[in-house]
């Protein structure tokens, strides 16, 4: 057995399904032990960041990591972007790096960097295999440092001559398998319930995850019982990694994403409950606004994002004796009919949308216009770019339907954002992936004309055309179908209904593109 | 005046004159400074990638740096891949990061990275600005940084506040214009002479880089004058940043790529000489190879990589008493009728290249065969990836095209390498750039196949399907026109030729799909 194939075969033994791989010749002895690995399944992406992106999409679906195959440091430097996303997301992934032969690194070969210097940014863990023996139980232990504080990216890089070397059974043992970590501190109920208890206006900030964190089912749930008995308030974080949306849950509104409506909310609570998600803070600095939005002494943390906090919601909702949640009616906005609007958009997405469906949102055209309209929809899972670091929304999505084979995956996005990587439509059409892509295209980068315009400041020339995306527009239609994915444009509300409604019965992906 | 409109007067004010961008809201008080300095073309790119890429091929040409402008660590990291190229390219470049306000960084808002880790790998010189006072003289200093060492990668990360603030007369001082540093130690001529004049066979080994470079015209013809003088031979280093080919010129034979043809060259040799190139590395370790391929005591380092080759090569030549330089007869291969090959797409290539066209070369499939049957063509000149970071062709290829408007530009590469910066292809149509670019889609990476094979070894199941890029074909067609590129698609030589006169008769960019 080499060290290459111990390493795999101690992936598949912790657990981990999947590979999103951009192999080059440092590689090499990974992609030949695969031949002998059959249960680790390889997506490939024709660029790096498709396949940070889609094993951060599978890991926040699938509670467990995903394995990643990049070449050297310029490999690796291309999927650092997407890797940002899923820090944020707190996502398990653990990334495999061929690197040089260990006897060759030292004569600065034209591809030979600092990979564990661009690794660290994006890496709670990160560790170079340092002889073939020891690659099993490398990989052992990223798999747990990938599930440890929540989740978090796991870095192994492994020079190509131990991936080649033959072991003769002296391998180094692999560890337990790895189990989730629950980043929990301790919890003191009746000291939160007396703090809880005293705030006149709480508010209950609650941040994505898994199906215990503060937006899965239970959390809302509870908070929704909360708000009932106390008087308070609920809101979702901005960015969710993972949340739960539409019929049977209440309708709590997302925390604004600019400084001035988000003060005004959280400013009206005199208690701020964090239930998995992180103390506020502004997306920028805004000259003005502090960066933290809310005093630490109006704040309580019930659970760290990561933690279990749907029970512990539930066991203050106990405490307040809060009575049963009641849904309200679904409503479900009717789209305008005509052109297309984002409200408009979010009101044919919303209605059209399949049970159990997963949404990549990415964009601020659309993004918020859905969430204000999704209340009633069906019920479905939101993924959100948790890093802002743009380019998320389509590979994540592709990660998600591999994750989850038997749910439908609609990705709403901006045109800008998604050039980033664009490749990931080839991605689709090769796995033939249940992927409905919907592309807002404006053809500008219209959150940086929002940020130039905030206070009334005019739009100068210059930067009216370096937000410009008109001179030439890309025709999305031909661009998708040159990847393979079969793909429309529709400028009306009924022209979007029929197709995304067509769309939503095939297969495998599609793309329109939404004229705005 | 704000600090953002002092670091770019004081960038212009030391001849930077062109910046690749992809702004986000970090930089937006660069963006409207952008309006008040009219003499800094911007040039939009629609993935970082591509700026990066495009300013060193810009660079490369213009032999001064160009800016990029990205946004904070995510937004660079999607342009180190070409930084890296760049590095080892030695292109002077000037990185300008936009970050959070100073006051903004410690709330770790989802945006935040290590930024300074990141740039490292690929920067010679980082610094954060401190003050908006500081921003014209660390933008002064960071052009010098970026010409010093033979040519790097200098980067400035700039926080928002101090981009914003108004300075009001308050500036530190910016330094004096900055000029190249030629990074070369001492010659002596008599000492170099007599180590030479004692080989038996010296090889001399050319680098690439400035009209001063060991492949500048000028090195190239005193190579051969000392090779017809000493009964020695020459060879180009492998990838060269730049270097000069075609008619009139001698015909060297390229260093081989794979370790057992490059050390059947270099073995025959006695003394291998340093003209502009470092001394010879195996491109990966291939075991039962040395990593480096000449031993210390047979290489003789006449002029480093960035350092003056030519007039040392020059200085050499007379002492040998070497005689004038004859070219040899032009030869230009006839290409085979019928479906395309990597050797007839070369001949079409070589006949069809203007006068002082400049060639970006990417890829395995055509890259050598160009090389082979290029010495005939019209003079030229040929940039090729220099740091093994595939995406590098067409960025590289833009930005030649805007350091030198009146000169065509041929893109000969490979489709699994373009993919990683197709977005490239947007950026040349809003340019309407003179770019011609040639995709040879053989639809697979042929170079890890290449590599799998060798020894004799069979290509596994698992490892074709991972080196394969058939399912589906790229419509390389659609795609471009897509971007708004015109694009055609060739099966054979004779379409090829009559495509390609059509396409360099354009005054835009165009692209051709060559079918193998």
């Amino acid at each position: 057995m080499t060290g290459a194939k111990a390493l795999l075969e101690a992936l598949r033994e912790q657990g981990v399904e999947l590979c999103f791989a951009n192999p080059g010749t440092t590689e090499l002895d990974l992609v030949r032990a695969l031949e002998e690995v059959p249960g680790m399944r390889c997506v490939i992406g024709l660029q790096e960041n498709v396949c940070t992106g889609a094993a951060d999409g599978y890991g926040r679906l699938a509670g467990k990591p995903a394995a990643t195959l990049l070449h050297l440091g310029p490999g690796f430097a291309n999927g650092i972007a997407n890797l940002h996303n899923a820090r944020r997301a707190r996502t398990p992934i653990v990334n495999v790096i061929g690197d040089h032969a260990s006897w060759h690194l030292d004569c600065d070969a034209p591809l030979t960097s600092d990979i564990e210097s661009l690794a660290r940014p994006v890496s709670g863990w990160v560790r170079r295999i340092a002889s073939a023996q020891d690659a099993a139980r490398d990989a052992g232990e990223a798999v747990a440092a990938s599930l440890a504080r929540g989740g978090q990216g796991a870095t192994l890089i492994f020079p190509a001559d131990f991936q080649a070397e033959n072991l003769d059974g002296q391998a180094a043992p692999a560890p337990a398998a790895a189990v989730a970590d629950r980043a929990d501190d301790d919890f003191d109920a009746a000291a939160v319930w007396r703090r809880l208890s005293a705030a006149r206006r709480p508010l209950f900030l609650l941040g994505g995850g898994g199906p215990d964190s503060g937006l899965g089912r239970r959390a809302q749930i509870a908070a929704a019982r909360l708000c009932a008995a106390l008087g308070g308030s609920a809101y979702a974080e901005t960015f969710p990694a993972r949340s739960e949306r539409g019929r049977g849950l209440p309708d709590f509104d997302r925390l604004p994403y600019f400084p001035e409506p988000a003060r005004a909310a959280l400013d009206a609570a005199d208690l701020v409950v964090l239930a998995g998600a992180l103390p506020p803070v502004t997306y920028f600095g805004y000259p003005g606004h502090p960066s933290r939005l809310v005093p630490a002494e109006r704040l309580l943390t019930l659970a760290a994002p990561g933690g279990d906090a749907a029970s512990r919601l539930e066991a203050l909702a106990e405490l307040a004796g809060a009575p049963a949640f009641e849904p309200a009616d679904a409503l479900l906005p009717q789209p305008a009919a005509g052109a297309l609007t984002p409200q408009s958009i979010a009101a044919v997405v919303a209605r059209a949308l399949p049970e159990q469906a997963i949404v990549s949102v990415e964009g601020g055209t659309c993004g918020y216009p859905l969430y204000a309209a999704s209340a009633g929809a069906a019920p479905h899972t939101v993924l959100t770019n948790t890093g802002g670091a743009i380019g998320q929304g389509l590979p994540v999505a592709m990660g998600a339907a591999i994750a989850c084979p038997d749910r439908r995956v609609v990705a709403l996005l901006s045109d800008g954002s998604t050039q980033y990587t664009i490749q990931a439509l080839w991605s689709l059409a090769r796995e033939n992936l249940p992927v409905t892509v919907l592309i807002a295209a404006n053809h500008q980068y219209a959150i940086l004309r929002n940020e130039l315009r905030r206070g009334g400041a005019a739009l100068g020339e210059r930067a009216a055309a370096m937000t410009a995306l008109d001179a030439p527009r890309i025709d999305w239609v031909g661009l998708a179908a040159s990847y393979g994915v079969p793909a429309s444009r529709a400028a009306t509300s009924e022209a979007l209904a029929e197709q995304l409604e067509q769309a939503l019965r095939r297969p495998g992906p599609a793309l329109i593109e939404m004229a705005l």
